[in-house]
């Protein structure tokens, strides 16, 4: 199994999904600068998932640079991966569209946490496919960032389904925006 | 004639078949979990094509992957495939916007069988091409498992036909969910 | 300059504009076979323009194989012809859903025509920037296929213009259709 | 940090940015010859968006070509250059519907502004990592060439503020065909 070719579709898959998001940015007939402002649901739900995929496709790169083994069920945690993020664009028109109704923020959350969890499944999976004395599996030891991403990601979904969406979305932003915090400030604790 | 670039067109064609599929998601305008609920035969019928062409595309890297020579009459056959290919996401929201009706279920399955003819002849041609005492040849001996793949759909199409669409899609997803148990499993019977 | 970019990019607009025509093929609400019938001329308008830029794929691999050298020129003779494959979906789905219409079937006909033409300046270019005596030169040699293709689109396009656009269209079928025929039986007489 | 893959995601994404926008080319229904000249502002704004989005790609292609090192903040300034790309269509979208009215033509001029500064970001992070004194660094002396683009969009966006947003897009067009005059012309001056 190779993995220069399930590299090609990974990143096929990731390409389409940040850019097909832009054609549900619908074009305004007869616009002017209100009409622009009240569309800044939309504008900043896709802003937010551009960055969203786009760490993800980070983390992704960063992951498969050393891998020297592709099994099968790497391959296909892989296309859940996919999967999951295929949704994406969806969930993000539906929240944008609807100006962030809490039930469209929940499932958005909540995309974006099962994103993560089948992400760390797949860290775990290419660790054992190597084994942990590896030079990959040194690289990838402690999991504090990722697993506080999924602790606040939740906390998030309970608040907007408690009624307070745009106060869950803004988490949501926070905790991507924490991705650029370098992985060993979260290790040295 | 370079496999490589055979290679790219059709993992980029692959990539974006998987991902357009996502487009036709109607965005639903101020949702309530009802009508996510209602939205399920779209939802189910675009995780089953994702499942599918994700498992077609599995075959096609690992039959490529001991290519060595590709053959027009190769290069052809591999077209009509991804033509076949890029009417299921058609096909599928089709199917899912009209809740399983018997007509949409009979044309996706066929579609499907199509298509696991298709690849069934690209395999032979690429038998062929390559002699039978080939590296590649000796590999793709064997064929019990997509043979009963093509009988088992021709079934769930006439299910469809005679009026019972969902247990007709239903076999579909078992057969393709099939293609998960290992090759050997059949040619051992 | 590189040509793996070029033709990663050019790979990349080949499998989209393929991939995206089928976005045009509108999903009908409660089908029955009637329905699917009567969607003909839509289909077949798919399938042609799939044949044709597949086609046009399948020149342009053969002609970059042996390509040493990429000049400016040469990189925006190569986007002109994007350009005007880009439009084939736009042409493509304005004759399938009027039907035929004589104007579109003229307008389809004109890009067909106009892309050949790039191509042929595409060759020209690069036959000149390789040098006459290179490797690359005498395989390209001679154009009678191309040339008459061009000449026979042209009678297309007139015998749309004069009210036959069914027979014009069926007349860019063959055309597509001779082009399977290799080069040096062209050539030989 | 592998510069193969990021070319391999950016390319990707070059390829659908140019080619969804003719998605945004609505299908005429019963079209007649006046219906196609009535699109022209639809199809000025795809063609000159088209050679904007394609010029931008090929200095992309030219800066990475004697790229050696990819740093954190190279990676994200080139998602960030992505991301105002990725909004083209939907600017093109919009000033080609609603026939260059004036404020569609502000925010079509600020985002090609915006992508050149940002464009300069990039040069400027790539320069830096390599060193001043690095052949990467030797190569991209001197900007006269995008400095004078930036401040020329910019009396284009001011021209469509005060109410001539044709000229403004007129002025947009001759910026971009400037780029085809070679760098050394601005620099000799």
């Amino acid at each position: 199994m190779q993995k220069n070719r399930l590299e090609a579709l990974t990143d096929g898959i990731y390409a389409i999904i940040i850019t097909i998001m832009v054609l549900e940015l619908k074009v305004p007939h007869n616009p002017t600068i209100e009409s622009y402002v009240d569309m800044w649901p939309v504008f900043a739900s896709y802003a937010v998932s551009f960055l969203f995929v786009g760490l993800n496709w980070a983390s992704h790169h960063h992951l498969f640079h050393t891998v020297t083994k592709v099994s099968n069920s790497v391959l296909w945690t892989n296309m859940v991966n996919l999967f999951i993020l295929s949704l994406v664009p969806f969930a993000t028109a539906t929240m944008g569209e609807n100006s962030f109704k809490a039930i469209t923020v929940t499932i958005y959350g909540s995309l974006l946490t099962i994103s993560i969890v089948v992400y760390l499944i797949l860290v775990n999976l290419l660790c054992r496919t190597h084994g942990p004395n590896s030079a990959f599996s040194q690289q990838f030891k402690g999991h504090k960032k990722t697993y506080l991403s999924i602790v606040l990601n939740c906390v998030a979904i309970v608040i907007s389904m408690i009624g307070f969406p745009k106060i869950a979305f803004s988490l949501l932003v926070i905790i991507s925006l924490a991705w650029f915090i370098p992985n060993h400030v979260f290790e040295e604790e």
